[in-house]
């Protein structure tokens, strides 16, 4: 099979980092097709970047012309998937769902660690939405953006075992989840180092969006996620071939 | 004071009546600028034109040139409102909050009475970030797309009474809020039909925004509506001068 | 238009600040009619004297002979409103519901200062039946009664910004709410010092009302607040002319 | 030991029909003393003759001269047992959440059917604060008044059985709380006709009430439910001997 | 009357010290039978440990030759009560619940201070599903397991003693239900020391079950807790006579 | 890898059943070991017969001699999971949990078709207890036994879509779990039928439990799931070589 996932921002070494990730996950019969949107910020960290990598990662995927079985959209914290799973007619996966269901498979709550802070109300919210904060002990951030992280891994490391280890000591944490995608290695060494299960989430997003594929499972095409109206959309689609 | 009252859409007859509603709500010294999106789809109705509408308004909003005292959302179901919060330092209202609030002052529980079937879900999701579901009944919609309400005000009034009628009778509902902008005269006719209050969320919007501005009081500036970092953003803004 | 603006203790000074308060929230074509009850408490603490003020303050109310266009009930907590909106055909708007709505329209979440510790609790219920408390970071209290409050505000407003610092950077509030009437002035000194938006809840009252009354908004007849069956009550009213 | 068993309102037939369950409920060794207050409504049915009844229950119980263990307030929907508890040192045990608690050990979801239906919404906010509403599938009216169920019990029967025969068939309910005092005998006959538990809340607050006394517990007299502090009160108490 | 009191585990020391505890609360017409399991664990603690005593009480009480009227589940955190509920025609009592409901009524929210903390999380479950943890403050533990308490009454009277009161400080708990069964003497001292009603499940469950059987209240034979429908069972009961 | 899919009944006609779904489920390299319990009943409706079951499946898996890698527990509800996962280093998948995430996934609400009415209560305090409650439409039953089922898999199709329609039409559903094991072949046709996607538990429990293994991720070994410490067990393990 072949799946996309998809970068949400334009940060092309992130979306190496992702493709590692998903490449280490996948199975030996699928295809991982990396994609970067060439619309909206190098990051996102908040609610205005991530309106425009909603709609950046949106542009990207229609544009793509190669039929593909799955789409596993890379950002964590939520950018687009609702409306692309209006729009496709094969599973779209958000990785912040994924990560937190396997999380919830393998203890009785889970904490995420994430980047900045100010993300973690937004994720707060991603969770509430999809019905997974129930079993959420806390949202912690090591103040670092996403480009630091992805600059200095070795620093970065040091630090999500720091909030990691407090999530299980302080805020009852049975597994970590990691709150960014393309941090590549650092889920084992958090595991190693904390010793809780650490679920990195675009892995846990290609997994999951291969069982749906082999299960034969598409999106409901009913109610909220069916098909938009046709309607005029100016300056639709940002990028025209 | 100057009030911006942003349509979502590109339609720009919505963007009349909207500015209609809004000028029967506002104070005599207050000034309305109705501005219309450049970019995004003609009607929002569900996730994916939601994105776009996101964006849209965002980028109609940072291309005003004279200056401006609040702003308010004028999009049923929220798009964007967070992202200009972090933008902007003056007030950002959602009619869909401002029409909720004021519902709830005026009865022990409220129903939502949209547009499409199809948006039902994506409000009940707003209403529960927005902190706000508590005390709704329930939200039903008519049916009818935002284009065909605004075509046949005769018919959609008609439907709009029966749905209101059952959100009282059959789920309890004791306030009706219209989940949708620029129905002009609508609330004044179901609430004379129905014998319940019906709030009109863009009046509604317009009026907790100029008690805001009276009472000088500004969006939260620390955690998750801070101003974004700096940072290169991919082809926006949409439109340069 | 007239709002009264009924304080719901029996101190006259506190009904003083309130006024002040109201006026300086009021537009200009705005009457404020203060009252203060001549049964209950001198100060509202507590369930007990909650449910003496909620007597108090209706009692005081049906006296009032002059018309009035709606009502704001200035005590923190809730005391009354339920009973007074079924008796009266115009707006009867609780502060602590008005502040924190204004409060929820500014941040992601809010923090409640109040006065003695054993408020919490009720604060807390009044807004979990409001359907307010989902965005609600932490009540906190200063430890200080309504009386020590009103009379040395030097002092309570040293207690309140280090509450109301606390609640920003230990509970993650973005807003403050005042959880007490009549604190004239300490907003705008929290603000300034605590560096986030502080919401005055008469002042919030005072402005919904308005906008309330403005749209000629009526509270709902039926269910819950439909007016009470003719029946023979003992002893009331408490005040006869 | 001796239990005061306070009717909330001030007619005499519902104070000897509550006094007829309570003597029903009671332990060989319990003596049980009835009063009626002498301020307040004839009946209690809604929000406004609830914030009456509050304080008539309480003048009622402070008037009271000789020693007692325990305090039930027979009232539905709750009114002054939390400012009850404050001035008192022995149990004091509201009839809704006494009833309600006994609903739950009988089965896995319970429903109220109670008078009015205007009572509905209160009684569903009495059972949230309380933390009882888990597990009500519904709260059910049958469109008579308090004062009409006292008069034509045979008629009430009727009703109420239809109800509760819906509650178990459509709601899912597989326990009754009777949401009314004063019903005697209909306890039976709704069990009977409907073929599951049904709880009379008097009965209930009087057994509840007796454990509370024989394990010697008494109410908690830090936070919310601390002794008020001494502070003038104008006009109270409202009976003086 | 005559209540089975049942130890979830085998060991007889503390059967010995729950019927101690249950002979202390009973009324004086009430004889109590206590039965020890001769199936499952020396002492229960986590979700393995509780699924064996679950069919090790269920073994035990089937097995009952004697006539009685209903029965006490003495283990907290609940194991076997819904099973049981669906076998037994009398009441069913589980300590568990019948422990935080008077909690409940005695203060505004309480916590419950247990054994081990492998058993904290089992404990939340079990409020949650009972829904009685809307007024839960905290879950805490003592670190020591059942067989250490049962040895050493005084260690582990000094360690409930000490997070009783950090329930009351740090949590804001009225009330403290002790979480395990069988502690004989702790409630008194704890509630001297910590200055809050102390709830002990056992004697919580004996006066809750004297009321239901006083009040002729069966379980609900609809729903969730109808008969098992007749079937082969393989190795069932474990004990055969 | 071999993954171990235990049956939670003795009927060997359900093993072979779930054998069946699984194998289709599984990728290539994966073994499929099927074990059926020697202790409990025939099938699983109710709590009392769950106790057994997760006795049952318990002491059939502790009894495997073979090394394996994961374990899914083949029973709609919830039968042993959290004691399986304390004893075993392996991930322990329950299919309700599984078949509800992949739901989760592909709709905005899902709604959950099960055998019994009797059943109902359970598989929701299931769902509410996993964190997996949000976003559940409805739980509805056929009202036929699980060996009917098994007998009878034509009459049982039209059942299960007629269900599986309502969910959709009233309940607003988008996505359809069913809610038994073993039913081979009813996923597809429901899914035709009604036009949403159906997911089979079975299948989503294997899925999900080959990504845990191929990801590396094993349970928690902290808090809620640590291994049990080491205790006398009577009768223990019910089944000895």
């Amino acid at each position: 099979m072949r799946i996309v996932v998809a970068n949400i921002n334009t940060t092309e070494n992130i979306t190496r980092a992702i493709h590692e990730q998903a490449l280490g996950a996948a199975g030996p019969d699928t295809e991982i097709l990396p994609v970067t949107p060439t619309f909206g910020p190098a990051s996102v960290e908040g609610n205005f970047e991530g309106h425009l990598a909603a709609v950046g990662v949106i542009d990207r995927i229609i544009a793509i012309e190669e039929p593909f079985d799955a789409l596993v959209v890379a950002g964590f914290g939520g950018h687009g998937r609702e409306g692309l799973t209006e729009l496709l007619d094969v599973p779209v996966v958000d990785i912040t769902e994924a990560g937190v269901q396997l999380a919830c498979l393998l203890g009785r709550s889970y904490s995420v660690v994430t980047s900045l802070h100010r993300t973690v109300g937004q994720i707060r919210d991603r969770l509430r939405l999809a019905g997974l904060d129930g079993r959420c002990a806390s949202v912690r951030s090591v103040g670092m953006s996403v480009l630091e992280l992805e600059r200095d891994t070795a620093r970065i490391g040091r630090h999500i075992v720091q909030e990691a280890a407090q999530a299980v000591d302080r805020d009852g944490a049975g597994v970590v989840c990691l709150g960014c995608a393309g941090l590549v290695g650092l889920a084992e060494q958090v595991q190693d180092e904390v010793g809780v299960p650490v679920v990195e989430p675009v892995a846990a997003g290609v997994g999951l969006t291969e069982t749906l594929v082999d299960l034969r499972l598409r999106p409901s095409t009913i109610g909220s996620y069916s098909t938009p109206q046709r309607k005029d959309i100016a300056g639709w689609p940002l990028t025209r071939s």
